[in-house]
């Protein structure tokens, strides 16, 4: 447990952002609006659980650290956490994760509850299946609504907030639906037919190019400028590129060896989906034949036994796996915050550089 | 066929409507933009097959008939047909189909792609359902982004522009997605539960709310305002959401009664899947118990025969369940039109009303 002052004060500051960006979610009367309560309770599924709010989080920050007024920023954070819900929501259908933060996944939950109802089992897969995804479009449709809310709640210009739906709505989701498609792919394709580069480039298209958005959205508030040429507005853009980078790799590493109960979901189940990661990607170079044989024996087989998984996980650290993408992780986050040297000393940027630490020193 | 003058000038003006739209969404490079090839590809599996292109006719008329520039409203005819699009991928999976105008459903294509590649059987399903869920999702980005270009590409005022993002993302997409899942709902439920008003509620969400959007849309920038209280802006909502409603009423008809070469979709796959439509509400009240058993015997059955759906299609059609639609098809179809009094006679108002009674009169 992290218990100086500086880190105090972090934890501190990201609670208070978080409590700020969840009311802003559960003033609205948009929840009323939603029927049948079917879709109304699968949208508010996982925000009510609450997240991490890291990606509003930079971007309230990113606002403050530039001198705007973060509070201006609020419908812009709750879009990049809501945008964020309706991706996992997504992704977990086609990850066939069945946990999330401790409960069952939204295409789980409605799955079981059409079972209860009498449906029967392949209608009641499909009901979970239908309601998940559907579910995900309402989410990604308010998320837009919310930067509407820039303007229309805000004040912020119109043609600023026409440019940061284009934005997310082009470049955004292009590369988030790339990254992700690439993990689905890379899943089927052998291990040594990879690079560690294009596994990197697939990551920072499902993690990175979101909160490198977060970060460029709030300081484009914060200085009220389309221009993304901006010194300060390149530098949080760089920062946050980085740091998403390696969030995702100590997702990674956690996915591997993390705790289950404080993850919320099932350890090994990035290795049954397949997922071809730096860690599986380093550790595979130097495998003899066993530690290889042990490695792909639980890779993409979704039947593995723990007892299997255990193996597997000793093989990817004593090969220097784990230490190895640590090394990465920390390497993107010192780049990361050199970008910042630019920004004039303030308390944000004294937050953002504990950020940055937070993506790859927390547990879960 | 038809031949009269007053259709030919509506034929030709529709079809010069479809191919700017279409030309639109061809000339940007959006395409080339779009990783990896198969997101590529299944994004614009439907679009290069080409619609009907209704919703984005409505909106471009509703333009022209208020005075505006129907050519600065295309980037939101482009955009509705799009949004259109994003449904039906999602939908198709929702729906089980396997068949859209006569070529594989993208799940089903990309599936069937997987199997070639020597994906198990399981896992090619899953690939293809993963694939068209995040085609509908880069569609529904797309669509969003064509309605910034209105701002960035046609000076439409950007506050205008930010109301109509927003009218689409709230508004537009809770009935969408409130008649999709009572339509899924409906198929689980005893028929004798439901009300014709409340299936004729499910199909204005399922199709009419788009269809008022489109009208409203192009109306709202023909006149550049984000006034929706105006008269002719009134009027043209009002015409768009009866006509959209009786178009839906005219897919249920073709559902049951239509040529398969021509809708391009198995004839019975309605009945397959369980649809609660106005036909078979309509059929069941003054059904027989034998009549009743061979409607129920085909209902939500995706196993049924060739022979059992010929056989409840003939019961709904003796029972009057056809006519009866038909009869609710055009009252709307009239009640639509009585809205468009207000407006000035011009060309755009007359290929409206030719539009109207396109909406029930055609044959797919």
């Amino acid at each position: 447990m992290s218990t100086s002052k500086a880190d105090t004060t972090f934890d501190n500051e990201l609670t208070k952002r978080r409590e700020m960006v969840y009311a802003y979610l559960e003033s609205q009367d948009y929840r009323q609006r939603l029927t049948p309560p079917d879709i109304r309770d699968a949208v508010y599924s996982y925000i009510r659980m609450g997240g991490k709010t890291l990606r509003p989080a930079v971007l309230l920050l990113s606002c403050g650290a530039v001198g705007g007024d973060e509070k201006r920023a609020l419908p812009a954070a709750a879009a990049v956490e809501v945008y964020h819900t309706w991706t996992l929501v997504h992704d977990d259908i086609i990850d066939r994760d069945t946990k999330r933060r401790g409960a069952p996944t939204v295409h789980e939950e409605w799955a079981r509850k059409a079972l209860r109802l009498g449906y029967d089992p392949v209608d009641a897969n499909h009901y979970g299946l239908s309601i998940a995804i559907l579910a995900g479009d309402i989410q990604h449709s308010w998320a837009i609504s919310l930067l509407s809310e820039l303007y229309t709640g805000m004040h912020v210009a119109a043609p600023l907030v026409v440019r940061l739906i284009q934005r997310l709505q082009t470049y955004v989701i292009r590369n988030l639906v790339d990254g992700e498609t690439l993990d689905i792919q890379f899943s089927q394709s052998p291990i040594d037919t990879l690079s560690e580069e294009a596994i990197l480039r697939m990551l920072w298209g499902k993690t990175g190019v979101l909160y490198e958005y977060a970060a460029q959205a709030g300081a484009m508030i914060g200085l009220e400028t389309e221009d993304t040429n901006h010194p300060f507005i390149e530098a949080l853009t760089q920062f946050a590129t980085k740091c998403g980078i390696a969030f995702q790799l100590q997702d990674d590493i956690l996915g591997i060896i993390g705790d289950e109960s404080v993850l919320g979901k099932p350890v090994g189940s990035d290795l049954r989906e397949g997922k071809r990661t730096t860690i599986v990607h380093y550790a595979f170079q130097s495998a003899n034949k066993d530690q290889k044989g042990t490695m792909l024996s639980v890779l993409g087989n979704r039947s593995a036994t723990l007892k299997q998984i255990e193996e597997a996980t000793a093989v990817l650290r004593s090969l220097g796996g784990i230490d190895h993408t640590r090394d990465l992780a920390r390497k993107l986050i010192e780049q990361g915050k050199s970008h910042l040297e630019v920004l004039p000393p303030s308390l944000h940027k004294g937050l953002l550089l504990s950020w940055a630490n937070y993506m790859v020193e927390r547990e879960f």
